[in-house]
């Protein structure tokens, strides 16, 4: 039968005009070391939800990371992936990539990573992310991380302090507020105030203990590779 | 930091208390060449979504299929992932395996495909998929097929006439009523009525012209393999 996609590309065409998808300009930087404001914040504000696919730790295998583009907690809006090296150093870089050439950057108010670290002990940088891509980032930790034991973990790598700062310069470590009497989740943000990051993470917490993009990650980065995903996220 | 999935697979298991996933029995088949009746559908009924990613047509490669596990329209539960071949005959198995080994399988109201090919001309046997996996099934069509062209192209193939006997034995092709004031979809089933068919479909299609289960299947099919998915599916 007729395939759903040729009609679609048509219908979707003169609705959205989408700029050349190969080389967009990058973007320079919007914003340098300062927080973005959020005025008011939008119900349906987009937001990137980021996770790693499950990976054989301590190789040097290439691992995807998913990125879900969501209205809010609501709508999957779109999906990019990148790849990284398991235990590399190349997290920030792609990610960055992956979102100034994604023609969903001009729409994004917040990145969400599952986590600090990707693929093992790849750290991202997010002060970077957000310098280069001009998107302010969260990072949600479902507990508080044993800092001494991911300190000595990293004593593992040759490079191991560079790695180190990326954590402490991710900033403080805080719980957000209960959100439908779960327990709490903790937070490290760049470019964003504490109060606003908040905002969003409960209202993009929609359906279980932690955001939906990163949710919808998790289960999709994990049944793309394994085939199933595991869990509910 | 801690990544959230250690902390999740320990949360998670004792509410799911999932089967063994490796070689789960191969559940016998329900029922064989009889509609499933729905007394009542559940606002919750689970939905299997399946499209294909990207590929390049007349090759002999391999396409990943996705399948996406939904609350009706509104909650992405799971996605499952197979392989097919371009232009091959094994969509109906895979797709067969691809449900009977997923942990979601007992659970699932209907299966919806994005047309009855997948991979260029691998036509599924909608038939075989009610009769193997017990789930009913709904292709979803956002237009009318042109059957005297599908069978002109069919006719490159020796085994044409197998591949033509599924797209006549999915039966009668109808349209939907209006969704949301939308253009019709068309539908071919198996194993379930046209009234109760119509239900799921207006039920799932909560966010654009087509239900959500696919819709969803087809952004992450493509942002997948092609690093971001394009247009609004």
């Amino acid at each position: 039968m007729e395939k759903l996609k040729e009609k679609r590309k048509l219908k979707s065409q003169p609705k959205r005009q989408p700029k050349p998808l190969k080389n967009p300009p990058r973007r320079p930087p919007k914003r340098k070391n300062e927080v973005k404001k959020f005025r008011n914040i939008k119900q349906e504000i987009r937001i990137l939800g980021v996770d790693d696919a499950p990976f054989t730790p301590h190789t040097n295998e290439q691992v995807m990371i998913v990125g879900t583009v969501f209205r809010a907690g609501y709508w999957l809006d779109g999906v990019i992936t990148t790849k990284i090296t398991v235990d590399g150093t190349d997290a920030t870089d792609s990610i960055v990539e992956m979102v100034n050439k994604s023609r969903h950057q001009d729409q994004l108010g917040v990145i969400m990573l599952d986590g600090i670290t990707f693929g093992g002990f790849n750290v991202v940088d997010i002060k970077k992310v957000f310098q280069e891509t001009g998107v302010p980032v969260i990072v949600i930790m479902r507990r508080y991380p044993d800092l001494s034991r991911i300190k000595k973990a990293l004593k593992n790598f040759h490079d191991w302090e560079e790695r180190w700062k990326h954590i402490l310069e991710a900033g403080e470590i805080y719980p957000t507020d209960k959100i439908h009497k779960q327990e709490s989740i903790y937070m490290q943000t760049s470019g964003i105030s504490k109060e606003d990051a908040q905002k969003i993470v409960i209202l993009s917490t929609t359906r279980s203990a932690i955001p939906e993009p990163i949710r919808a990650a998790h289960i999709i980065a994990a049944g793309v590779i394994t085939g199933e995903s595991k869990g509910n996220a």
